[in-house]
């Protein structure tokens, strides 16, 4: 493989979904990703972050040049396991009337690729990868750990492109500003087991947690706002696990998933609802997990520079977004804005994913644009 | 074993708690019970009753007497499982210290000896024993069935009293003059199952079981009356089952127990909950099964008779109860004033189940007495 064939997107994509590299990812395609990197004068930083259980994870942080706005694009190189059933086999990147096959193909090499084949040989301003190879996993060593190491080294990003599939119906139709906030809640109620006969021998636990149940689910939390949806509560699971039909059970537990816009943050839902529960059961536990906080860049320069140079490649004026799961833009939404755009989002996670060569090729003419404009408007 | 011992209460009882007649009871405790019966005058009736899943059933009907008042007996052979730890075989029937011990010693193969051994050679009426094989299985087949055979062939007593073991602390300190009825609902509340980042694609079936959870919860059904404490509601479970933090479930379910008094029926309560129900969820299955209606013996002639019969003997003047479970009392007390009087129950349905020799001569006496006094005041 000469290092010419790895700076053209469709060779480089194909040579990413080759290597198996199911969550966690490790060696082989960071292998390759570095070989593309290297001769476009990258200085690349491969590093192992974190233990077990929810390490190790292999990252990796290329930056070249020193001066001028410093353009990042951040992404991932583990993807979600293939499962069975696929037309031709999940890596072997198999090309069949103008689409590319293969599990990552739009989520996220293919994105990689994209961006890394748009890289000129020269540029006015710093340009730097921030690639893990946990995304799809836990995440807790993976982007967090390169902004620490970013950090360590006293980089910060003035602008960061995040190459997700964002694209809907057509490539540029949909990029994303903002990602709701997640906090899933475990509430635990202790009672007394007893006999339906003697319920003064016992304490049922079920009627005060379905009294909390009953006023979180009436919660208005917030209307939403210009940019994000209201926020929402799901009572998703309750659990009592009492065969005995003349028993009164010892024990009801709850779980919530709360999917939060910017007016809320996860850890002040999380007393909310610890202190509401405590008011109808003073002994209950209450576990609150933030897998991320809500995040927006509000429109303004840098979607519009995107927008224009979508616009300017499709024909299309992207919806701004901030619907959908959470990604890795939430935790680098604390450097710099942060926008999401990259390839067709139909086929990821999913059977036969699969790239249009020519999205492949039109992604790239964008990814180039954008880092042109950024370069010269000095966003 | 002699015709003579077994109109021996200890002889008697010993015999019966001999035969293993662990629910449902078939041919040996029967055996006995009719072997001591004919000497006696009586004429035994012994039938199979129901098929799979809940019988066959063996019951016992005998009758001596055609005219006068006509008093029942009424009682179950089967004992419950004695389970593993006993001092001595569960069905050794072995006597230590003046105490008896064996499955059934209370519950209640003493006290069907009792009533055997307290029968007169001749009396000024008619008596009639009800014997089940199933009272503490589903009891479908049992004493209802009993009753159903009664009913074809003309028979119907005046007074029934039951043996179940209602004394506490002391033979005679409490005697039942009715019981609560019971009634189980099942609600199933189907929902559309999606994922949590989008419930306007789903249908989330906790909210509506929670509000009707809630309302049911605060339902006051009555506030008892002079013989009966309030009827009360407990929820007992709460399924949903759904493992997956970010899924909104497909489907919800509750389950009820409420014991009721006189004031409620079974079919109204279960329907009151199912119109309740479809108010918060039109589309929730609602399930009732009443295992027994409540019943209540106004105190009068024949609560006060047992009381007088028992001061006589014991110096005690009996508590009049409306607590604990159901029994096949409930099913009698369509027929004829019922009252349920017999042994003491701290051991019944626990390891070592025993009765004092000297409470079995007691209880024997005062059944004497009741059937006496009944036969002499022609209630
Ligand atoms: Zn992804
Ligand atoms: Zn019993």
């Amino acid at each position: 493989m000469s290092e010419t064939n790895l700076h053209d997107v469709a060779v480089l994509a194909k040579a990413l979904i080759t290597c198996d590299s199911v969550t966690p990812a490790r060696g082989a395609v960071f292998d390759v990703l570095e070989a593309a990197l290297l001769p476009l004068g990258f200085a690349v930083d491969r590093f192992v972050s974190g233990e077990a259980p929810d390490g190790p994870v292999e990252n990796l942080l290329a930056i070249r040049g020193t001066h001028g706005p410093h353009f990042a694009f951040a992404g991932h190189l583990d993807v979600v396991p293939p499962g069975p059933g696929w037309t031709s086999d999940a890596f072997a990147a198999e090309e069949r009337d103008g689409l590319l096959y293969g599990r990552g193909a739009v989520d996220m090499k293919g994105a990689i690729a994209a961006f890394v084949a748009a890289i000129p040989a020269q540029s006015d301003g710093t340009i730097s990868l921030i690639i893990t190879g946990d995304e799809e996993g836990p995440a807790t060593y993976g982007t967090p750990a390169i902004i620490a190491r970013m950090a360590t080294r006293g980089i910060k990003p003035d602008l960061c492109l995040v190459g997700e599939p964002t694209s809907t119906a057509r490539l540029g139709d949909v990029i994303k500003i903002g990602r709701r906030g997640s906090v899933n809640i475990w509430i635990d109620v202790p009672g007394k087991q007893g006999h339906v006969a003697y319920p003064h021998l016992a304490h049922n636990p079920i009627p005060p947690l379905v009294a909390m149940l009953a006023e979180i689910e009436a919660l208005v939390l917030d209307e939403g706002n210009a940019w994000f949806q209201p926020s929402n509560i799901e009572i998703t699971d309750i659990t009592v696990g009492n065969p005995a039909t003349n028993v009164i059970p010892g024990h009801a537990a709850a779980r919530l998933s709360i999917r939060f816009n910017d007016l809320q943050s996860g850890a002040a839902l999380a007393d909310r609802i610890d202190a509401l529960a405590k008011r109808h059961a003073p002994d209950a536990t209450v576990i609150a997990r933030v897998s991320g906080e809500a995040f927006l860049t509000p429109p303004g320069a840098f979607s519009t520079l995107i927008g224009d140079a979508i616009e300017a490649r499709t024909g299309l004026r992207p919806e701004l977004s901030t619907t959908g799961g959470t990604s890795d833009a939430r935790f680098l939404s604390r450097l710099c804005p942060v926008v999401e755009f990259g390839l067709l989002n139909a086929t990821m996670h999913k059977l036969d994913e699969a790239v249009a060569i020519s999205d492949l090729e039109a992604l790239r003419d964008v990814y180039a644009d954008i880092l042109a404009r950024a370069f010269a408007e000095q966003l």
